[in-house]
Parts: C-alpha cells; structure tokens; sequence
C-alpha cells in the first residue's frame, strides 16, 4: 500500500475512536498540546531556523520569510489559540432536529464529526496547529500537507503536537503530517475517496484550482477575495471615501481587503476625486476605466479586462463608474470570486436590492468588506472562508467540520 | 461557444432572476406545471411510446421496461407531486441565525437558492419532473441530463415544464434539459466549475463514481445502499425475524433494501435458521459464511469477499455470523455505502454503541432500514438521498437545494 493511503487508513480508524471521546477529554487534550508547544519550543523553534535557512538561501521574498518565521511569541498565540477552542461550545452530539415519525419511531438528527479532514495549506505554520486543534475539537482526524518551504517546521509541530494528544489518551493516529513535499504525494490524497471526507484547501488561487480541478474527494473552496466596494448615487460622499480606504488599505494582503471600487455615474464627478486623493496618499496604485482617468488624477492606469477580475492582494485597486444599481450588480456578479462586497448608501431600495441580488458570501450595506472573518463574526475560531455554496459558506467555524447523522429508536417497526 | 456551456450560462442568468422572485409566484408557477403535464398528456405520451419502441427494439430488460414506461395514472402521480410541492414551506428567505455585532453591525444569516443545478439520471422520466419542481420551488435553475433510453421523454416533459413555467412568469431558461445523450455532453456539465453550484448524480453505482470521479463541479453522492441488519445476541427473535425479512423483501429493488445480515454467534444455532427459512420462503437467495452454511440450510453458497461489498438491488442476501458488537461495526464500517444499518437487540449499550460508532447516514435500533426516505422521515418530497458527509446526508429534502449568505447591516463602520 502506497505510503498516503496507508496514512489515510490509520487516519480513518483512528477517526472512529476519536468519535467516542468525550467533549471533556477533547479539551483536555487541546490544553495538553498548548503547553507542549510552550514546552517544546526548543525544537519547533530549531526545525523552524532550518526552515528560514534554506529560504533565504534560495533568495525568498521578504513578505514569505516573514511569514514563515516563528519565536516565542507567534509559539505562545498559537498556544492560546488552542486555549480558545477548548473553551468553545462542543458542536458534536448537538440534536439538530428531531420528531417521532406516525409509527412511533424517534427520530434524531445528531451533530457527528466528518470522520478525515485533509488540510492542504501554503507557506505559514500556524495553520498547522490551528487545524490540528479545529480537527481534534470537532472529532475530526487530520492529515495536514503543508507546503515545502515550512516542511521542517511543519513536521516538528504535528510531532509535538500529536504526541502531546496521545500522551493525553487521543488516538495515536489523530494527527498527521504528509512527510513528502512531493505533488505526487497531494495529488494522491486528493484521489482518496472514501478514506478523506473532506479536502480544505488553504492558500492562493493556483493552490485552490488545482484541488478543485484535480479532487474524488469533496472540496471546500475558500479565500480568494476579489471583493469590490460600490458607491451608490445616494450614498454620503464621506462614508464612501471612509469605508472605500479602510476596505483597500486597512490590511491588503488579506482576502476580504476590497480589490475594485465601483461608483455610480450620477455622482462619480464629485464623490470620487476626494476618495482617489485618499487612496493615493495612503499608497495606492491606481487602474481605472476612460471616465475615471478624465477625472485627472496623474497616476491612473487605463484597467484591463484582466484587472476587473483580479485579487491585487496589495495595495491597488480597480475603479470604475458605472451606470447605476444594475451595472453595479451584474459587473460583481461577473467578476467577483463571491467573497465580500459592499454598497454605500442612502436609499433603502438600493440596499435591499443589492443584499438580494448579489450572489456573494457576504454583502454588506454601509460597512468595510473588512469584517468578513469568523473572529468578527462571533462565530469563534475559524478555519476558512468558503467561497463556494455546498456545506458552509463564508467564513467557517466548528460546525463547518461537523455532519450530520439520522438515529432512529424503534421497537420492531416494519414498513408495510 | 460550445452548446453545454451556452445552456450552462442561460441557467446561470435565470438563476439570478429566479432569485428575486416571491415564494407565491413560484408556487403559481408550479401549479401551472401540474397543470400542463394534464393537460399537454398527448404530446408527453406520444414520445414516451417513441421511446419504448426503441427500447423495445433494442430487447431492454422488462424492469427497465417498466421503470420507462408512462401512462395517464403516471403523469397524474407526477402532477400531483408538483402540486405537493407547491404545498411545502418554502425554506428560501429563512433567517438562519442572526445577532448584532459588538460595532453595531446587524448580521444575519439568510438561506438563499444554491443557484444553478445539475441532475444527471437514468431511465425514469418521472426525475424530470420532480427534480425540475423541486429545483423550481427553491429558486435553482435547473439543468437536466437524463439517460439516453428516455431521451424524447425527458425533452417533451422538459418543454411542457418549461413553457408552463415561464406563461406563469419564471426566467425562460429556468428549466433545460442537455439535448444531446454523449457522454462528452455529460463531460463538459461536469467541468463547469463557476457555472454549475452543484451536481447531483442519480442512478446505479458506475453512474455515480463516474460523476464523483469526474466532475470540478461540487457533487452530492447519493443513493447506492449497502445495507446491514445485525441481530444482536439480545435480539427478540421474533422481531430480528421480522426486521430481517421486511428490510430484505419489501421491496428489493431500493437503495434501502437490506443486502447483508449478520448474527451473533452466542445465538445464531438458534435464531437464524428460521430467518433463513423465512427468507427462502420468501424467495431469497442466500449467500453465507462457513458457519451459516453449516446449519444446513440447502441453497446457502458460500459467501465471496465480493458479497460482503455487494449491493444486490434483488432477492439476494448475504449472511455472517460475528464474534459480537466489535465485529459488527466493524464489519459493517468496512463493507457499507454507509446508507442505513439496523441493530436488533433488548441490550441498552448495545444499542447505544451501534448508533454512536457506525458510520451511516440513518441508523436504527429495533426498526426496519426501508424507513429511510424523505417522505417517511417527514422531510416532504426528496431530491435523493445522500451517502457524503459534506452538505447533506441522509433523505434530502428542499433544504438540501439552498445555501446561505451573509447579509450584514452597518452605518459607516469600517476596521480599525
């Protein structure tokens, strides 16, 4: 047996002990592994200098090596990470619906964990523990595959950490690291059908397309934010610029950071030079379409169909005036990934109009993209945002690892 | 170009307009559709004898003679459903969940169609309908793409759909059918990843790996059951007798038909041999382990590894006898499609066991598994049964056709 399946076989039994645990032990397991990575930094911290090491030498950018690096403190969040969720409400064994059928039967709808969780993540370590602690909250056994340039650091964590589980009466198998770096070895747990229940994967677009394109597993899309902010003709021309710099410039780099700006004909020759002397001053590059670039503003670049659809992740931003509501909707709708958009304004119809037509995870009136985030949300911890509409969709907290079972207690009955 | 795609962007389009319609039109909508499969009869029959003539010609097997065939009683049955449906509380516009966050924002969760909808089926016609209403009813666009053998069927009755439900006011293209039977049509709907928000396989077993195997679009699995009764050392014999022959012969030919039987060997000398009997009165044919055969029972053959895993759809059952629980679940772990499995027994941890550690979307004690369907469970009507974790699993009724969305409400917040 190939060396994936063989870990996906030890993941799904040890799947089957891990869902007779009880919440208590569970928790008492996350506490046990926060403090092995206090405990054991020393060798987190070593395996993760190597890491670093063979980065710089390979001449990696800035923005990756930072994101890469771990010392005592980004150990110490992650530790308290895995506080957190031990303290957060166990979804398992939740009765989600239940009645007694006409012959008698009760019926429940039970909470059960999915059984195997595949991660499939890029460069930054913490998703390793983050993922791990999700998984092992919710029941789930984990096979994490994170990326070559953290393997080292990777490898040390899950090994602190799955042991840090055992000694603490977890199944042996519970957590999992993928020991090769090689595509063969991803593209093989992505063909595991009936063995992983679910792939995560977690980075950027190519990352994403390749598991959906290449996975029997199914897949939970997430992150990709090409989120646009539109000012609509009744908007307050202040909020607008407030709510149009902080969705761009607040923290580019992240995926419900706003990447086009849309603004509304009958206003756009008042309402958008202020808010373009904004986003200058606060260093950002501009693209726009013919009557944004008459406007005058010096730096303005005329915006390509390519950019229209595209997640800058950094600080530049598309901007176009468009005829009104209906232009607004059916330009997201063309080329938004489905993550976060929000419309500025004063009229009530257009606000209702825009929540209703506008088929994204979420959409927001009168606020910054920005919120999009399972912390802000008040959902807890969360492991993803899904950009698709199967299983959960926005940002995903514990119940987006969960599944349901029907359990039906009888006393003989037979259907006639 | 190409037609599928063409067909795929139509869906998408009407999708966006269907979602904006009120739940009263949509159900005038499928009134108007019950309506029309009366009163178009004609047409609708003359291509279902199209059809079975060509099947006929070709020596199709009766069953699926039968299953093909369409007569005034069956459009009547088929109208009926719709009009059913119509009935049904529509789950579109539900709040799932809703708070107000620390900044003032108002966030609610809001059940919203899925979108556009792929069914690919096999021979029976009356799927067009149901799933088209069903589809209907939750706001989807529908792309239909039955078998070949039903093939002028599913056109007339997708017309007739169609054309009823657009004179009551839905998107033109709300309904489609794929007008092409090569396996390249089914290829390209399965690669229209952005265009197609689900796809849902019905029919027998190759159907459906294929579709998982194959497709970019997210799949629900549905339907194939290899399903267990366990009669547990515990068991009333009576009632193991009972739920043992209901599970198998009630109706054979169904995903939640009883395929495998399995007995604990403290009782088996006992209670299994007049199980078998009854079974072979009932026209069973019995494959079985060593043990089983060694009872004496004339026409038992030796169970293969193959049997185990085999869902016979048929009079045809096997049968083990296990060392107890442990070997049960495991058994019934290893070998099941994880649909529905019953345990037979008086003993209360037993019981429990059973239903915490088998994996299976329904799982009984003391009951029969034909209970597991929509309409039993009280779901109302049924788009198939899942056999995933991801999504839905179980009976799925109209919920299982919506996603949710974020809608969030501020008054200029943005991030600090």
């Amino acid at each position: 047996m190939s060396y994936v399946k063989d870990l996906a076989r030890r993941a799904k039994a040890a799947a089957a002990q891990l869902a007779v645990k009880s919440s208590a032990d569970r928790d008492k397991a996350l506490v046990a592994m926060a403090e092995a990575l206090i405990g054991r930094a020393g060798e987190i911290l070593d395996a993760n200098e190597r890491d670093m090491e063979r980065a710089r030498e390979k001449g990696t950018a800035a923005g990756l090596l930072d994101r890469l690096a771990l010392d005592g403190s980004r150990l110490k969040g992650m530790a308290d990470a895995l506080v957190d969720v031990a303290g957060q409400r166990d979804p398992i064994g939740e009765v989600v619906s239940g009645h007694t059928l006409p012959n008698g039967i009760g019926l429940r709808q039970v909470r059960v964990p999915l059984g195997v969780v595949g991660i499939i993540y890029e460069a930054r370590p913490n998703v390793t523990a983050d993922a791990a602690g999700l998984c092992l909250k919710t029941g789930n056994a984990v096979i994490l595959r994170g990326g070559s340039l953290a393997h080292e650091s990777n490898l040390a964590l899950t090994r602190v950490l799955a042991e840090a589980a055992a000694e603490a009466g977890m199944p042996e198998f519970a957590i999992q690291s993928v020991e090769s770096t090689d595509h063969a070895a991803a593209e093989e747990l992505m063909g595991l059908h009936g063995l992983v229940d679910v792939l995560i994967p977690r980075g950027g677009a190519g990352l994403i397309r390749s598991v959906v394109e290449h996975s029997k597993v199914p897949v939970i899309e997430t992150g990709n934010g090409n989120c646009h902010v539109y000012v609509h003709g009744s908007a307050d021309p202040e909020m607008a610029l407030s709510i149009a710099v902080n969705a761009k410039t607040q923290r580019p780099s992240v995926c419900n950071a706003a990447e086009s700006l849309l603004v509304d004909e009958s206003v756009y020759e008042t309402v958008l030079p202020p808010i373009l002397v904004a986003l200058e001053a606060a260093g950002v590059e501009l693209v726009g379409d013919e009557k944004t670039r008459a406007l005058g503003a010096a730096g303005v670049a005329l915006a390509t169909e390519e950019d229209w659809a595209t997640e800058y992740h950094d600080l530049k931003m598309s901007v176009k005036v468009v005829a009104g509501l209906d232009e607004a909707i059916s330009h997201i709708n063309t080329y938004s990934t489905n993550h976060s958009e929000s419309i500025v304004a004063c009229d009530y119809a257009a606000a209702q109009r825009f929540v209703v037509e506008v088929d994204s995870a979420a959409v927001y009136v009168n606020a910054s993209t920005r919120f999009t985030d399972g912390g802000e949300f008040g959902l807890g911890a969360e492991i993803g945002i899904s950009t698709q509409k199967l299983h959960a969709r926005g940002p995903m907290g514990l119940v987006a690892l969960t599944s349901t079972k029907f359990v039906l207690f009888g006393d003989g009955q037979i259907r006639g």
